[in-house]
This record gives structure tokens, C-alpha cells and sequence, in this order.
């Protein structure tokens, strides 16, 4: 399967716009700077939309699953099942996404990548199967190269189907059980980090159990050396499907000019790999929120980004984006709303 | 005029409810406590609203306006003329707290407690000054015992206002040049501090006007000793009519089971004054946001508060706590709206 559109050239930002924003919100009823990210936010979505006053109306969530061979390892403290059941309770509006999608008015669609046991069809569900969960990567590469290829491209379709939809934002979720060992071990080998340093409780291990994941991660790491200069590589042998859907849908958005605001620990691994394969995605990304999962921060630190929110989320879903979704709407109101100095007869500093 | 009032009991919490919002929270569709701080701010609105499922709707906002007589001390980059510049602002909408309020469908009105110039009369504002500004503090005491209570009741009335008009949420804004100085004087007393460990740039000085600052707070400390625990004297000493506006405002919001979403720097120190005054109004205060006034990190610490947000702001008005209600907002959604795992059919942990 064609992978050579990966590489492919990102959209370009407008400058102008963001010059144009930034004199703007020097002109607005506050001190400099006095709005802090928010006025970031406002200037950065500037230069997305090509509008010195953008604005954020219609969100878009894109939410892969699919099961993780390695699960057998006993990584997790929830059974392989619920990655199916998770499905059905997305499309019955009972998850924590499904809740977030309403009350932001945002579309939400939900990409079956690969769960092990088939789910009846269900709306807002695409049926997009690769293989009944990937192969355990402690033992074996977790993906042949088709199939890494095809859940990168089922990544791209949903960031095109987003595109045409208008959407002005794109969020990416995942759902997986144990997909937080894969995103570690991804981690691992992109950052040449130590298994103990990025593995994390996930959905609520004890310090024992975190033990154990490490060494999983450890032995997959041992299976075969993977140059971190080998994203792809590094995807194919220690990812998942929905990882892979996350990073194609990500270099996909760039490529399209769709701004992305990236979840946590799973979607920033995804980021991370997106970014290595095509390093100019990173202009169209930001960072909604950092998670509880303590290997985060230094994924972050990697992509020299700054989330929007701490509250010691760990879900995963695309839920801690979503929770961040008003700051930016709330920093298009102001930057569009807010008077200027001039317009309301303020006196500027001395 | 009568003080009796601050010091009567506050309304007291719903465990009842509390407990059963902490029970539905366990049962919810995802891991125990993977949604962090949005379950906790759920179970908290529940143990205020006597509700097991709470809910965010009516959110009321009063700006507390006035001039500072310190302000001749050359504290601010920005003439005095602004405050009530910026009242006439607030009235016609082109303020931050004025589109904020507009996007949250919130209720804003401004009091207007003593503005050095007076303000026509204005939509939505309430000309309730006191005096053209306080007196400089670094001269002499900033207000008479009759001027304090008087601000302290007008931030009273504001709060039953509210409590009458079925606010489920009241934050209080702040609008005074040179009140960060006044504010810090405040916290150099109660927290017995040193002034340059809590003066900070304001709406920008540079590190010669923070010096400034400090030292400016350093002749009024000086001037005479206000005991710590005497934190009504300490604020008519120090403080603006504002500040006293918003601690009346908060121990009345207290007293009569009005949660409060504090704002930032300013608001915060009118919050530890309310707490020294009536340690229970404490249980009824959530904090939006950290200033990116340095100082403010200790006022959250002697408070024992973690603000929900971080994002830089430093503009007062009420704008870092009307940027997290999305955060209450979300946070009661997804704990009416997700699904239980009985519902849901999904399979518990291991």
C-alpha cells in the first residue's frame, strides 16, 4: 500500500494573518499580554484560518479503537473486551466523548480499526477492521507493513472527511486496552528512553503492575533494535492500529491545513511519531491538556509544546482536548469581541 | 455602621448528596478517577447544590470598581483616569469580563464604589461610591471604619443580588488602578511577608517599578503594625473599596450557600481577608485560575487552593474565573450525561 504521501509538504501558515491578529490584540481594552495563552491561542488560530479574527464553531472528533495483542501480557487491569463494549458505548452517547461532543455541538465518529471481536454495525461507527487487534509485540512486530499503511491511510480518510466537512478543528481520541504499554514502548524507542521512565499506571495499576509493564516493553525492546530515525518502523513494530489512525489523521490535517489539537499520552505518542515522519505537521498541532500519566510531560517536552490544561486527566477518548475546546472559542470571542483602546476612549499606559 | 453580619455561620454542605455523587462517579464508564479534577469539581458542586447530579446554568458576575489613593505613588504604568474608563467600558461590552459574560450567557453587573471621577449614569453599573478613591495607605489608613463597612455591605448586597436572582455561581471581578499594590500591602500583613516577595509587575512594570512597589508597601507597613489577626483592621489600612466590596461579597455568597469561582490576584487576597474574617466561607470557594502575578501562588498556598487553570492572565475583572465555568460546565455534563457500566454493558476492572 502507497505510504509516500506521509512526506508530502504541509500547509503553509499565513503570516499575514497572524501579523494582523497580533497588532489587533495590542490594540484591545487590556494591558499587553494581559490575556496570556488566550491571546496565543486567538493569534495561532489567526494564522491557521487566514483570518486576522478566526473563529472556532465546528469541532470535529475522531475516535480510533482497535485491541492490542500485547494485552496477553497482563498489562492492563480492564478486559480485552471492553475496547468492543467502549465502541457501542460511544455510538450510544454514554462515554465520556460522546458527553463532550454533545455539549461542544461537535461531530463525532467513531473508527473501528481493529477490535478483537467483531461489533455489529452501529451509527457513527465505521467498521474499518485491519485484523482482530495487532499481534503482541513482545513477541513479534505488532503490524505487517500493509496493515500499518492501512491504518495510517484510515487515519488520512477521516482527517479528509473532517476537511470536507468544514470542520476548523480536528481531534483525535483513541480507545484500546493497553494501548498505553504501546504508546511507552513507541516512546521508548523514538526518544531512547529507559522502559521505566515512561511507563505509567495507565488506567490504574499498582507500582508491581507498572513494574511488569516495563519489563514487557523491555523484552519488545530487546526483540530488535529500531533506530529512532525509523518512525515508521518504530510504528509498524511496537504500535496499534488507532496509534497509527491518530498519526495518519494528524500528517493528513497539516497536510490539509486542519488544526489539530492533540489529546493525551496515546494521541502525543501519535503526534510524535506523525511529527518524526514529517516534521512540518508540528506547526498545525497544539496541546490540550496534560495527562496524569506521568510519561507525558517528557512527550511533550519532545515536541516542545505546552498543553492548555492540567487536571489530572487520563482517559483518553480525545476527552482532555475536548474539555479544552472553549478556552479556544472563549479566546476567539475576545480577540474578536474585546474594544480597542481607541474604540472605547480607554487611556493607553503612561 | 453594623459588622456584625461577616462573622454569622455559613450555610452549610450537603454530604448526603456529596456521597452519592462520589458513588455515581465510581460507576461511571471509565477508570476510577480518570477524568481528575472534572470529578472532583462534580462532586463538590453536589455537596453545594444539594444535588447528586449538580448542575451549571445561572452564573452571575459583579465587577467591584474603585480608585486607589496609593496610586499618586506612581504604582502603575496606567493613568487612573482608566478606572472608570473602563467601568463605561465594562457597560458597553468591550471589556474581556464584557464578552466573556455575553459567551457564558452570564449575568455582569458592575458597582461602581468610588471612582475618582464620577461615571454618568450607565447601563448595568451601580454608582455606589463611597469616595472619590481611598487615601494613599502609604500616607494613611486607605479607608474610615465607616467607608470599610460600607464597601463590605455593598459587596454583601451584590451577593444576595445574585442569591435572589438564582445564580448557581458567583464570581467576583476587580477594577481599580494601583490595587495590585493595594492587595499585595494586604498580603504582606496577613501572611506577615516580605513586600518584595509578593509585588509583582502589575499590568507591567518593569523590575525598577517593582522595587518601587515594594518599597512603597514597605513605608505604609511601616507606618503602623496591623496584627495579622486583625484582618478587618489590615484591610481598612490597606485595602480598596473593591476588595472590600468582593471579601463582603464572599462572606455573604458563604452564608447564604452561593458557591464562589475566585478570580485571580486581587480576588484571591479579598478571599484570604473573607477567610480570616470567617474561616467557614472557605468551604464554599473554587479558584479559577493562577495569576501570572507572581505573588499569587502564595495567596492560592495560605488558602490551600489549586486553581483550575493556567494560563498567563494577569487582567483581573472576573476574566481567569469566567474562563474556567466551561470547566464546571463539562464537569457537571459528563457526571449527569455518561453512562453507568450497568448500563453500558461495559465490563468492569479485573
Amino acid at each position: 500500500m502507497a505510504m509516500n504521501w506521509l512526506t508530502q509538504p504541509c500547509a503553509g501558515l499565513n503570516e499575514t494573518a497572524r501579523t494582523a491578529a497580533l497588532a489587533r490584540q495590542g490594540q484591545l481594552t487590556k494591558p499587553p499580554g494581559a490575556l496570556g495563552r488566550m491571546e496565543d491561542i486567538a493569534v495561532e488560530l489567526a494564522a491557521w484560518q487566514g483570518l486576522e479574527q478566526p473563529s472556532m464553531e465546528r469541532v470535529h472528533i475522531s475516535v480510533f479503537a482497535a485491541d492490542h495483542g500485547v494485552a496477553e501480557e497482563g498489562v492492563s487491569l480492564f478486559p480485552q473486551a471492553v475496547t468492543a463494549e467502549m465502541v457501542r458505548n460511544f455510538a450510544r452517547g454514554g462515554a465520556a466523548i460522546s458527553v463532550l461532543a454533545r455539549q461542544l455541538n461537535a461531530t463525532l465518529e467513531v473508527i473501528n480499526l481493529g477490535t478483537v471481536s467483531v461489533v455489529e454495525p452501529l451509527e457513527n461507527v465505521r467498521d474499518e477492521r485491519i485484523a482482530a487487534g495487532t499481534a503482541n509485540f513482545a513477541k513479534q512486530p505488532a503490524m505487517s507493513a500493509d496493515q500499518c499503511a492501512a491504518a495510517l491511510q484510515a487515519g488520512r480518510n477521516a482527517a479528509l472527511r473532517a476537511k470536507q466537512k468544514a470542520a476548523q478543528l480536528f481531534i483525535g481520541g483513541d480507545m484500546g486496552i493497553a494501548n498505553t504499554t504501546s504508546a511507552a514502548a513507541i516512546a521508548c524507542a523514538l526518544l531512547a528512553a529507559k522502559p521505566e521512565s515512561l511507563a505509567g499506571p495507565g488506567t490504574g495499576l499498582d507500582s508491581a503492575g507498572v513494574t511488569h509493564k516495563a519489563q514487557v516493553i523491555a523484552r519488545a525492546l530487546s526483540l530488535r533494535v529500531v533506530a529512532a530515525d525509523q518512525p515508521l518502523e518504530v510504528l509498524r513494530c511496537l504500535g496499534g492500529f488507532e496509534i497509527a489512525g491518530l498519526a495518519g489523521a494528524y500528517i493528513a490535517a497539516a497536510q490539509n491545513g486542519l488544526p489539530v489539537l492533540v489529546d493525551g499520552f496515546i494521541s502525543s505518542v501519535a503526534a510524535l511519531v506523525a511529527v518524526r515522519i514529517n516534521p512540518a505537521v508540528r506547526a498545525w498541532l497544539l496541546f490540550g491538556h496534560t495527562s496524569a500519566e506521568p510519561g507525558h510531560r517528557r512527550i511533550l517536552e519532545a515536541l516542545d509544546a505546552q498543553a492548555l490544561l492540567q487536571l489530572g486527566m487520563r482517559l483518553g477518548e480525545g476527552s482532555g482536548a475536548a474539555v479544552a475546546v472553549p478556552l479556544l472559542q472563549l479566546a476567539c470571542a475576545l480577540h474578536r469581541g474585546m474594544a480597542t483602546f481607541a474604540e472605547a476612549g480607554v487611556s493607553e499606559q503612561n
